[in-house]
């Protein structure tokens, strides 16, 4: 993503935790920042981190955080996916702090990162989204403006992964029904991909059920779990019933609790057919 | 489907319990049978009706059913969505009988039936599959053999259903999460489905749940309620546990429950946003 | 049960498909039937029988089943626990013949039954049932009349053994909770039944799961299964979603996917414990 | 329960946010703090609070919490219902402040804290609870060491009204099955709890659904909903998939959409019904 702005001629500054990471990007033309508060500098900061807590260490840090350093009017733009709970705090320390922010998740996945092919998810005031669409067109395919309130964003984006496991848990009990029947599952997902779904969930999934193949994870377990996670906190603050998420957050626990963290988190998809007595309980050192 | 056989150069002789219903057949050059055994007396003959009841009731007849009225080689191909189980017994019923037997259910809805474009899932003895290959080439786009044993392509019917269902639920549980935070629905169901889920599925249903429209029907509840009821049936027997599936069945029978058997069955997507407190509950009368 | 009734001063006339099962009733003064007719003669025939099948096959038996051999006026007692259907159809098949039906299911194990202590929920018409009160009075502590409609009875104990399930699930979970933090399991179970879970199933279901002790059976998991599944077929029939019923489905079915239908039905108990990464899973050949 | 400590002869000087509420306290012969710091000068100090966030405050406050004004060796006991979590960091502070901390939450209803018939679920090193032990004996009628580890006993607790929450779903899903059948709800939990289901909860739970009177609330809704989600969270922070638990937390959240946070907790027991299609939805308003 920071290399595809750069490719768009902005002028950009990139901070990692690890500094060897930066090297790549500056060799693109980026500059390497020695802090935070170095990153800060300009009209906007981007911050694409794991989880709440590393957004709440960069942006609240004592010193040098993104709240402490960002100009006034600046934006700082969260595309983490993040709890829509940390989105209202972000948004309101900064407009405490006379600066401007916006949520903009993303969907797609490294390669389409890497393509400035991502589906980006934005939500915020009108003229912070505005002033951000030279970057968002930088990164993107397309953005979409869901809602002028940030955690709106992160709500959307959170559903948009409990839409996705909702289908690996779907596909992963219809194959160890139809498999237990001896059906063959490479034929029955030719027959689903090929006909009503044909969604590229449904092929990408479905052959790594089929497969039972959970390593190297495009995307693992433990965010998984988390994510679900955040999706139930926002529904029950909402107060919004969710039994499809509650039956996806016991699965996720049931595959951390056998050392699955690391695995691919469509891993949860082979727990129907353990409980129906096909093959192993899932593990870390399965291939 | 029997216009299109008709279309084709078959001879086709109908039978309809209420007889006006194959006058415009008749007008396209289909024979009309008085009884059922009169459309039974070629190479093959279709069935297509509602449920196990009704089947069965076609087939075992005392006098004048399928069974008894099929000549020696002749085949049976069963179209409806039917239980596993009954299909077992057809298969059986009918090689005792010296005749042949394949279950060949549809994916389609009834303006892709008309145009030919179904999906066959077919399955039985290839001798059998391939004397039909004809009558499938005129009804449908694409036809796949799935297995040699008939009740695998009912239970591969079934499970498809048990996916679409799923989509109906998961959709309406994210469709109330997001929506409880203020996000307009069409424009959540356009983001999802230019992005990640371009299959028809989500596109159809998630226009009827934003809508709430659930009449006029394109497929009941109460059918929708029986195909998950069946899926279930199979899953016992086969000692398969699918808590999605089970968490469905109690979404229809609170359907039911309040008199929502005529509506489309996506109107289970509905029920998250009613037990979120959104909306009213669902009944017959809402338009 | 029999025993009882022999003690009691009825004459009674007993039939097993087994006749050595027989033979200690015989030495206590019962009479042995050579066939089911034989034990049709008295006023009153009582079967207590495994399931729906078993009940089926004695009563509509083309020759000599209970509906054929008994007398005007005399009355069938229902005791075993069969689904609300076949009970239902029961009454209608013994009215028709000029018969009369009670439904009498029981609540007790095997040595409550033996010391006349069992409760019993009848259902029938209120003549049917006055006329059954000696028999009662003979085999149970208690009898409770809860409903004039027989499947009333057999309903409620379904939803007894519902009940005692439910029981065993919240324990288990609440058990796998406690245990995997360190508490343990037996000073758990201590804390509990002597203070707000006083009640037997508590005790006795509680031990079984600290323990992992599920052979012998008290009451097989293929057979808990089955009720479990009544109870749902009637909630199906009569449109009450139960999402609690459901998961108790699911456990089973994954209980005897791996082997356990001769366990205790307790064993359902140990599930959450082993989704949790605790022990071992359940199986057939574990003491 | 502090009125207990002081007929026990101990010197007991009390804190509550609303001064008037401890004028009876006062009038029997308890010390009226005026701050949290002025009942923090004794041996022990007690807290019971509502939740988390008050035990927070009250602690961990700037100036005067008890962690500020509690003498060396001194033991705080806290007897609230709260997370383990937070239980796990009061263990902490304490210890780093060289004072010594014990968690012993409570079974009971108010009658019984009245009446000094608690029982105290007790967990902590030994020396500190034996040095509780004379203020235990005057407020219960039974402690349970549990743990030497403090959390230990929150998460006892929490999973003690995950249990009772259980019965209530049970009795709410089997009343509202016999309930559509035609069978009488006070003759039903008659026969259960005089039989099967003597236990306490059972009959206090089931004659408030059957009777549907959950105003006044003996214990809140919104508490309900806490503990089920304090539960939930221990078993996410343990890796312990508890899918009733899963199931009640919907079941509370659908209660709290439709405003029924100050109703008892037992009116989650309603919600089966409702879906069946029984009665009307649950509301604040209904007696």
């Amino acid at each position: 993503m920071a290399a595809n702005l750069v490719k768009a001629g902005h002028e950009v500054t990139v901070y990692n935790r690890t500094p060897g990471k930066v090297q790549a990007l500056v060799e693109r033309g980026a500059r390497a920042a020695a802090r935070v508060a170095d990153a800060c500098q300009g009209d906007a900061v981007i911050t694409m981190l794991a989880d709440d807590a590393a957004v709440e260490g960069v942006v609240f840090g004592e010193t040098g955080g993104v709240i402490g350093s960002l100009g006034e009017g600046a934006i700082h733009i969260s595309m983490s996916t993040i709890s829509a709970a940390l989105s209202q705090r972000l948004a309101a320390a900064h407009t405490n702090a006379g600066q401007r922010f916006a949520a903009a998740p993303v969907f797609g996945r490294p390669d389409a990162a890497a393509a400035a092919k991502l589906f980006i998810v934005a939500a915020g005031a009108p003229d912070a989204l505005d002033a951000c669409s030279p970057l968002f067109a930088a990164m993107g395919q397309k953005t979409i403006h869901i809602s002028n309130e940030p955690p709106a964003a992160n709500l959307v984006k959170l559903s948009g992964n409990f839409l996705i496991a909702s289908v690996i848990e779907a596909l992963g009990e219809a194959m160890a029904l139809v498999g237990k029947a001896g059906v063959d599952g490479h034929r029955y997902l030719d027959l689903l991909t090929s006909t009503l779904f044909t969604a590229p969930v449904y092929k990408s999934y479905g052959a790594l059920i089929a497969e039972r193949k959970f390593e190297p994870a495009g995307f693992a377990a433990a965010l998984g779990e988390k994510d679900i996670r955040l999706t139930l906190a926002a529904a029950e603050t909402l107060r919004v019933p969710m039994p499809l998420a509650s039956l996806l957050r016991d699965r996720f626990l049931t595959l951390l609790a056998h050392g699955g963290e690391a695995l691919d988190w469509s891993a949860i998809g082979q727990l129907a057919a353990k409980d129906a007595g096909l093959g192993d309980p899932p593990s870390g050192s399965r291939g």
